[in-house]
């Protein structure tokens, strides 16, 4: 069998085995699939010299809001309720289709330069978005989030709804890019609303991705309208009886993490937004502790302000440590394990990305780790999670199709893009 | 007269007034300082075009270990006790000045590369850094700290006293190079030992360098020894009589930052390697409050990895917002004085560097704000602080001196630099 292309030499992180490194190994590909792991260089179309760098995983960000790169830097510093109500909110009516895109495509070429080969997104105009994906070849699974608020909310007629259909229609649970539904949140909508999504949920085999109690505020006041905690609201509606995708969790109890790991779900833990926003930091030593998925998401560029999830990797691990007051908590390949094959999993992928393997999707990413300041190494997993950043990824692979080669994106014309964003989008931004 | 160099079209964070911003503007420079800030463009002997790209001053790391970049990687994950005592102890027992020499300009490397011009360093074989610390160009306030533990202490033939009284007779206190003296911490010397560094300190006009409150750990053992805190019990002996840095001062108390405000003093936050031994998290913005100076350090890389200060300045806002579920808590003007105004005063550069103003020395850094990540742009300072990371950095410049040019280290052979430490540090790292 002639294969692909056959990346040499390298030190590979399979991510299939607690602090495996394999050195000095090939990864070949065949029809975008891993065909061979191994020491030998089987015959190749391609062959990429990776001497002296590391192989891995890419990179799943499993809670953004891509289309937010257009707002990246208009409104920091500012409290949660200034931040929403005055800067955000009134931006996001007033973005249309074509402003939407160019974030989404600027994001895009941010999350492939950093070493994102998918991502769990909750935006508007997702359908729009869905064939960006398409044609730049990355991987998403997509929602638009319903909300439903005051007595006037015509379910038929939200554009939410509306879009989940389309994409619900478009894209089945297969393929690179796939159709999620989404509850915004327990406090911007009422348990029927959670039910008709969750029919969605049952009919189409979409998972169901929820903002989960991010801040204090809402979770307590979860309590006072439901008498019991947002994830505990869920679970007695039956939200979670299909795979759930929560966001955040910053409060959760130990209760709500029971509730979430008998049922399979998974959390997004996003440490960088968390802070910023002030919300808080999710303890995600005690959720792995109770079982849940804890995978790693940026959140939107607004609350962070980068997509580059090697920063979430890195803060997750010191996070937990100086939480517990305890350097051996949340050691680095429990990191990289949440933002490779936990994310994997919270995206339904698990058996797909998120690994080298043989018979696993070839989205993987490679590092140069000849840079000096990811030397002296003696432990390419500490070096990967500890030094290195998105910028220095090197290549970006999806479904054995190179997106970023350390010089230029492949499929994405970024000057275009960029002019899309500072022409179109910056004025509707700042309301001119 | 004309200007050795101007720096022209350049959007200037000048720190010299919050939030200011001047755009289009010039940075002439004469004799390795800045002779025009404006938005003329006066004559010079090399023009540099900023064209969309920033110019701030260089950044200051005011607590840092640099050599041990030998070991950067080499122990991660393992309890604060077994870290020290199990592998960095032992190590550093083992090596010697070559080694020490490599991992010094192996960090010195990493720090300009990302934008550090000037840094507090502590560590072994001080003489031989501040010859390296001259020939690269940087700036450097080096001390090794005396650590007198056990009945058999002798004074003068302690290798660290004999550093010491060496840097204090070679350097001033107003050169490139300075002669700091330090204590290493509360617990591991006496108060005739501290008298005695103290005498240095006022007979050279030095500043004092000393490890404080890291732990929670030695803050209370303090208490039982000396019935005071650390702080408290240096200021009863004199020591911050004369300008004082403390590092980490992660424990501190109110009565402490009174103590340390009232006297002038400056404490080194390290978030990153605070989080990562497990340490905690020091309250900035209570020490602010209080009137502390507040400055930024890395620590050394085996409790980091990196050497990159971007990190620090965007965690330190980021904490201060989530430990106090605020998000206006430390806006990123705040982060980046702390990298830069406030750390010259650490050094005693106050009026030498860390702005840019007439009169300063041209220390000072371009970032790529044309990289994709890093637009739109709506704020600079949001820019940088929020979504800059040290690899945007595409110039440093140490009066008016360019050590890194975006492509090269002018004054550091990198590769023979990687050469030094792997093939000679490394081994003894290992214990080879």
């Amino acid at each position: 069998m002639m294969l692909d292309t056959l990346i040499k030499n390298a030190s590979v992180i399979p991510m299939t085995e607690r602090g495996l490194v394999l050195y000095g190994t090939s990864v070949g590909i065949k029809d975008g699939k891993i065909a061979y792991l191994g020491p030998d260089c089987p015959e190749a179309a391609e062959v990429i010299d990776a001497k002296g760098r590391v192989v891995m995983p890419g990179l799943i960000n499993a809670h953004a809001h891509t289309a937010m790169c257009v707002m990246r830097g208009y409104a920091d510093d500012y409290t949660l309720q200034s931040w929403l109500f005055d800067k955000v909110f009134p931006v996001e009516a007033r973005l249309d289709e074509r402003a939407i895109l160019s974030g989404a495509v600027l994001g895009m070429a941010e999350m492939i330069r950093t070493g994102t080969v998918s991502f769990s997104d909750m935006y508007f105009c997702q359908p729009a978005v869905a064939k960006a994906v398409e044609r730049i070849g990355m991987k998403a699974n997509l929602c638009n989030a319903v909300i439903a608020l005051g007595d006037g909310y015509d379910f038929d007629a939200d554009r939410a709804v509306i879009e989940t259909r389309k994409l619900l229609e478009e894209y089945g649970n297969t393929g690179a890019v796939r159709a999620d539904v989404a509850i915004h949140a327990e406090y911007t909508s009422p348990p029927e609303i959670w039910r008709r999504v969750h029919e969605w949920a049952v009919k189409h085999g979409a998972i169901t991705h929820i903002h989960l109690s991010e801040t204090a505020k809402e979770h307590e006041e979860a309590k006072e309208r439901h008498g019991l905690s947002p994830a505990a609201a869920f679970c007695k509606y039956g939200i979670m009886d299909t795979p759930v995708l929560f966001a955040h969790g910053v409060w959760l109890e130990d209760e709500d993490m029971r509730l979430i790991a008998s049922h399979g779900g998974s959390v997004a833990h996003c440490p960088v937004s968390n802070l910023k926003l002030g919300s808080g930091m999710a303890d995600v030593r005690r959720m792995k502790d109770h079982g849940v998925n804890v995978c790693l998401g940026t959140d939107g560029v607004c609350s962070n302000n980068s997509l580059d999830l090697f920063e979430e990797i890195k803060l997750s691990a010191l996070l937990a440590k100086g939480e517990a007051l305890d350097p051996t908590a949340l050691p680095a390949y429990d990191a990289l394990e949440m933002a490779t094959v936990n994310g994997a999993k919270a995206q339904g992928r698990a058996n797909e990305t998120g690994r080298i393997a043989p018979g696993f999707d070839a989205d993987l990413i490679m590092i140069d780790t000849l840079a000096p300041h990811l030397r002296p190494i003696y432990d390419p997993i500490a070096t990967v999670v500890y030094s290195a950043h998105g910028s220095d990824v090197c290549m970006t692979m999806v479904r054995g199709r190179v997106l970023w080669d350390g010089n230029d994106l492949l499929t994405i014309d970024i000057e275009d893009a960029l002019r899309e964003v500072e022409s179109y989008a910056m004025p509707i931004v700042r309301g001119e």
